[in-house]
């Protein structure tokens, strides 16, 4: 076992072709020995969207792979419009990589993701941190928000989308989005209207399910970590807080003044929180 | 400034007569050089109700006081039947012992004399971290589940108080209390029926005051971590998200599987919540 220990900005991209065809990208650093954490990304976002300063900060204590879903950023293959689906492409990319048992770090959509791998119970899950995310049938505000947070113009739409209107969010979203723009080679394509209109339509398909009684929720015994932000405006609280209350073994954290990307407004606090979850 | 590295279970009493004239009863342990972190006590609670497993954690990092208020365990003066003349006691107390800003951590009605003392401002603190607490107005099923307690009959009325059914939830209890039991020498007496029906009294009117819109938590600008148990039946864990809610600057945090001794259930896991959240 050798240590592959390389900061997130210069991880080189690395590809496999799973056994549904795909070649799928991703990232792999950190140490090993523990359980790789994957990596599940939000709504359009690519491997770029992550937050260097949680994923080298995860990073110190276990391996961290983050990657392209079918259909997304420098992954080949068709961007699904179900989280099932989804789910079945993570899943052939965690097969092709042969990590054995994993952990899973999902980021709202991502966090959808997690909770369908989970349950469906076809690879081994350890552990799954989920963050602003939402249950089957939970609530969603994806389109108004989307729609009013590039009506602003901001410098950089996540900061409208991801932080609340406090001088210290934009602050901190500010300080994030210069970390994310620091890497220059090998950057993913953005994504375009085809991957959002797909990924768009999972998502509210996702929360129109009203009738499970989160069935899905119930069946996922694996310790679970649920971290929120207070004013999330795309996935409200509400969500954080009916996932924690229907399932077996959850850990519920809400960080205050922050909104969707609540993980990268506390970075050094969140990737804290999630190591003691995983070490525990 | 000389390090005071005692762990809690042969730390001795200490004694100081503060302007009130009560002499309170206190031990100090820990490390010089950060704010002190005082530990405000539950219903019927002494010294020696403290889990020297979190006690021990937290005094790695900064130096912890813990203390009886008026008229409880080894401390002189009258137990007050209300949560502002419990707030106005400890605060004469921290002022006898000349402690500078402090922190403070409040176990259920401990945490109802934090928020007390946070608003009232008369002494400097710097962060609150609050558990199994509930806002003025909250809600709560003291003398229900106390009674129901009691009736089991169990070998510590502390295991169907502070823990689930479950048997993970039993065994963190028996080990708690194993924990607590080591200490042999100057250990306090125990609270007796003039003690409880005070702080019974107090509790029931600080939740039955529901006209408050939560006036109180309004004025907390202190950044303050609650923490709470998922099943708590005496304070449910509805009281947390109120409290979140109302709070400006507050991060939440709630174990799985947990009743009203959340923090003796996973002590080393809340000890670590607790130390990240004051070093912030």
């Amino acid at each position: 076992m050798t240590d592959i220990m390389t900061q997130f900005e210069t991880s080189p991209n690395r590809y496999v072709v799973a056994s549904d065809g795909v070649k799928y990208a991703y990232r792999k650093l950190g140490k090993a020995g523990t359980p790789p954490l994957v990596c599940l990304q939000h709504f359009t976002g690519t491997m770029d969207s992550w937050d260097p300063a949680v994923i080298d900060a995860l990073a110190q204590n276990r391996t961290v792979v983050v990657f392209d879903n079918a259909g997304v950023g420098a992954s080949g293959g068709q961007t699904p419009d179900s989280v099932e689906q989804m789910a079945i492409d993570a899943e052939a990319f965690i097969g092709a990589l042969d990590l054995g048992p994993v952990d899973l770090l999902g980021f709202s959509l991502g966090g959808f993701i997690a909770q369908a791998m989970a349950a469906r119970g076809k690879i081994a899950v350890r552990k799954i941190a989920s963050v602003g995310s939402a249950p089957q049938g939970g609530e969603e505000h994806l389109l108004e928000v989307v729609t009013a947070a590039f009506a602003q113009n901001a410098a950089d739409v996540r900061l409208p989308l991801f932080f609340t209107a406090s001088e210290r969010s934009q602050a901190a979203g500010r300080a994030f989005v210069a970390r994310g723009a620091k890497r220059t080679h090998e950057r993913d394509p953005e994504s375009g209207k085809e991957i959002s209109d797909a990924q768009a339509k999972a998502i509210i398909r996702w929360c129109a399910d009203k009738t499970t009684g989160h069935a899905l929720l119930k069946r996922i015994a694996q310790p679970t970590l649920i971290v929120h932000g207070s004013d999330d405006t795309m996935f409200p609280v509400s969500n954080a807080f009916e996932m924690f209350k229907a399932m077996s073994n959850a850990t519920l954290i809400v960080y205050p003044d922050s909104a969707h990307g609540a993980l990268f407004q506390y970075p050094e606090m969140f990737s804290a929180h999630v190591d003691l979850f995983l070490n525990a």
